[in-house]
């Protein structure tokens, strides 16, 4: 039997009723069965000194493994003054060393956004573009997917939306395409 | 006398031996007598988690006083990946709540920017102010200031570069006029 | 009596039922009386050419004229590819000579986006702001406002949404102030 | 014999003395012999207006043509105002239709900048990413390649800086691996 695709999820928000967090959990359910997800979260990881880059302690080792290791990144996070949360980017900030060669370099990623508001924080998305971009990674191609709404698409901790679970399980399978692309193998 | 204008740095960096640092104290030594400038560390300030938000550390709660007291704002970042480091978003995140009414609101800000490279983090400097007029911030309006090259502006731990010197104090010019503007007063 | 605050309407797009321009004639209609608005269509401007600079062509310089009469400009754009419109920013390339001292230097400018889409086009709006920031403009300091959703909001070519226009006026009104502000002005 | 790679490059400046025309023309004699490049000038590409798409202007056919052949794009544009050109803003307008389906949709696409300024227009390429990605190109990923400094990296029309015509080359292969690995195709 074919290897099963291993991807990884990183929540941007600490919070307990974290929307990115319930998107990534609803996901793992609803995976095909070729495809399996951990989610790692990011309230471990120390605030990022250059000075450390060899050094790291051992929450940020433990995620450039994980990072490694995975075949494509799901990343979700609320937009926060139009950004990413800062969470996530310090995250980024320790495993894009070294610059332009690290172990985001052409790894496939897909990028989701979360809001209470309609903009479903797009301008996020553009931020996690610019910066993975930065890394050399490979952002999936697709229409934006935004989860906007939250309070109404996530009732309980559980994505409820089907229009919304639909447009998800249709961008992972571009992320999937993607990590095929690059790799030169077939579902 | 007149009261002094207050102004508070931000350095975006935390190793021992950041530019951002390095410059923000040089500018303590050269501002003009009815100036005086407080340099805030960022590195006792926790992830930002906002379920934290009417329960913030002490760390941050000691943030949001300096940032409420000071006339304007002086915020200095490396360029990570194309952005300002996580490090100053995730300190961003805590203060700019509520949003559109947070201590950010009007506040003056002069975003500048370091790097080794003759680009001068000027991206860096897009996502500063991207973020600071999502917090309704008043960005300094002035010809960009980015310090690159920083290996050859920046000996010792001191800015040496005479012409860099100039434009920053110009940009501080500018940073003080806007004070002045907002506040009904006069130098 | 008290000098009206002259303002200009500029549409990003050239279609004939454009929502840029609906918004801008229902926006001419609604203004309070101390405030008037003229529209300029962008349809005549040509391509940019620097080598032109000294020798623009008449509807160029009729642009010129009209912005550095007015006290604040109202910029109305469709958002295309996460973008402002390539007309608008045609027309910005002009105006902006000579960088950082051109006609649109301490300008204020309410900065505002349409979008069949409910993200109402906020992504063009951060270009705006970009660009406009690089031109030493004051952009309007408020909560952005997005005019989504354009097939229900608009109407044969009327704004109908009351809430939107609500959030339009009180847009206008942060305009009127930073004018004031910028001018000494009271209302 | 294997066919050609067929790029297009389009320059974003319209000025005689342009400096990313003058790149291009420098480009198109230093291809491999593999690669051949036509220039396409966007001088005749009338201002987008969306009620004319199923009506598109003769030079706009014909750029829709050569875009459509190309195997991939090479765009250089001076930065006005920190974004790319209003021009080839303008003509990317045109040719992104329909929206997230357009001839752009999975082409790989070269964005490289040009600034008399040693910052070397590298917002503008940001600006391109932003532009690109949100038309599902697919933007080369490696080391921003910025032509800076262009008064002495061009002398009479020529690019002379010999590390700059070695990093732009280096870009072109990354193109060129882009462009086969989506046509599974082999160098």
């Amino acid at each position: 039997m074919a290897e099963k695709f291993r991807l990884l999820g990183l929540p941007g928000s600490l919070r307990k009723k974290s929307a990115s967090r319930a998107v990534l959990r609803w996901l793992q359910t609803a995976l095909p069965p070729d495809v399996e997800m951990e989610i790692f979260e990011l309230g471990e990881i120390a605030l990022y000194n250059e000075d450390l880059d060899d050094d790291r302690p051992a929450p940020v080792r433990a995620l450039f493994d994980k990072v490694k290791a995975a075949d494509g990144l799901v990343v979700l996070t609320p937009e926060y003054n139009h950004g990413m949360s800062g969470v996530l980017k310090n995250a980024i900030d320790w495993i894009s060393r070294p610059g332009y060669n690290s172990i985001l370099k052409g790894k496939p990623v897909a990028a989701l956004t979360t809001s209470e508001s309609p903009l479903g924080g797009v301008r996020a998305q553009s931020d996690l573009h610019m910066v993975f971009l930065s890394c050399l990674s490979r952002i999936v191609l697709g229409k934006e997917v935004t989860i906007g709404g939250t309070a109404k698409a996530i009732i309980d901790g559980k994505l409820v939306d089907e229009a919304l679970q639909k447009r998800i399980l249709a961008h992972i399978d571009l992320l999937l395409e993607e990590i095929c692309l690059v790799q030169g193998r077939k579902r």
